[in-house]
């Protein structure tokens, strides 16, 4: 097998490949909208999301191909879900990634509209007639369905709301979770989940990948947080130390570093406890989640 | 046959009982998003799209209770935009329909997120194992294939922002006639093609509906710039004058209030005309095509 780094390279081209067939076109109309959303979208970023989609597409059997699609959906929510974080009235970052956010560039309004189009858009791949050729319908709808749950109110979003109004405020243990479940490991989750979906694994699997999914995504957020509090600004892209600034609730906070760490670690175990039944093929889900934790970026 | 005001007032109750029943609970978790959804939702309106949706069912021979979620979703990608729209980057709008916006009760940040939640909301509804219980999946997913285009970068948002940059530009008919089918227009041919899936319609009745929702809708949005000019801001419940304030593209400024009054006849005509093989199952839709045209409010 290549090496992990070989294969989360290759996946990524191949999705940014597929993002830019799936985005509106560059010189469509109107001029300014299609830069602001393709701007952010490819400002960058693993796609770690969309790879964790294909790699549970494969875990069960599937072929990959037909679910990029659907990954490129799923960042389009995930890229739109970050340049209304770092609006002025939200979290107020000029530089993700090493570069000005959107709103630095294109203005507030167009930031908060491309945002909207990227939003919308997922739903527009969803269901488009070129994925109803390659999956049944039913399918689609399930698919819908996970990614507008895990987008929504009692998803992202809220998880979103909750970590804003908990700024400056004394929060516990508990309010820190439903902030990492909701917000980060919602989206996660519905990666697995969906591409469990679409490769075609049964229930009993989707639900296995949904676990890992959670549990990954968990340890994803709660590495973000460490990774804010000693992590290198240069190699990370952006402003670190930005939590303690704006006082967000993380886990660093509440648990302090060692035990947060050690969290981490624990939820990793987890979400690869549950894939045993898998074999082999879920071996890239397994590397994946292992560096997840270990990441330095 | 009622009159139209009893048969628009009897709809508009009967979509505000199916709002309150599809929005997440007002006491659920996080504390203040699903306030701030559920206030704009409920701060008034004629709930013309959604009336649109259910008559265009109608009109097709088809029970127009089944279709309510789905006209509660359209109501939802209604809201959001309006929501953002009024923000201090956009319009900055500080009432609309006589209350005070979202963002001025709730903050922009809270408002930000609250209209993300329920554009994504509508795809939630959309995709809900309820809805899948009354209609196939294939119909449902075009719907949603309806709704996401109308609301896109190539539809409605693609409209705000030729409307936004277009301020205080020298700018020709077909811009704003660009404005008007995109931002306007869209959603409610959006209305009432669905409302024709969800009816049971035929492609060709399916296709008349998105015709008169079309020329419709856009005869709407002329009415609109007209009453921006002469209409009464107490009635309106919401400053007059805004547009030429903010120097935007409209059909008055372009073409003078008396042409508009015109087009705007026009356009209704020929929405009116194609639904002539509905006979009078299609009457409501005429009656509302004509009341767009000439309410003051």
């Amino acid at each position: 097998m290549e090496t992990l780094e070989a294969y989360l390279h290759q996946q990524q081209q191949r999705v940014e490949k597929a993002l830019d067939q799936w985005l509106p076109a560059l010189d469509a109309y109107p001029p300014g909208l299609m830069d602001a959303m393709r701007y952010s979208v490819f400002a960058g970023g693993k796609r770690l999301r969309p790879t964790m989609m294909l790699a549970a597409a494969e875990s069960v059997g599937g072929d990959s191909e037909p679910v990029l699609p659907a990954a490129c959906a799923l960042e389009c929510i995930h890229t739109y879900s970050m340049i209304h974080d770092d609006l002025p009235a939200m979290d107020d970052d000029d530089y993700r990634r090493g570069k000005p956010t959107n709103h630095v560039i294109y203005g507030e309004a167009m930031a908060i509209l491309a945002g909207d189009a990227l939003l919308t858009h997922a739903f527009e791949i969803l269901s488009s007639l070129q994925l109803a050729e390659q999956f049944s319908a039913e399918v689609l709808l399930q698919v819908s369905r996970c990614l507008s749950n895990a987008a929504g109110s009692t998803g992202m979003i809220g998880g979103q709301v909750v970590d804003i109004i908990s700024e400056g405020q004394q929060v516990d243990l508990p309010v820190v979770e439903y902030i990492h479940r909701h917000k980060t490991a919602a989206l996660i989750e519905a990666s697995t989940t969906a591409g469990g979906l679409l490769g075609g694994g049964n229930p009993e699997e989707v639900e296995a990948l949904r676990t890992f999914g959670h549990q990954v995504g968990w340890a994803f957020q709660i590495t973000d947080d460490i990774l804010d509090v000693e992590g290198n600004a240069e190699t990370l892209g952006k402003a670190v130390g930005r939590d303690a600034e704006l006082d967000k609730a993380t886990y660093p906070a509440v648990l302090g570093l060692e035990a947060s760490r050690q969290r981490a670690q624990e939820l990793m175990q987890q979400g690869i406890e549950v894939l045993s039944p898998f074999g082999d093929r879920a071996e890239h889900l397994r590397q994946i989640a292992v560096y997840i934790v270990s990441r330095d970026i």
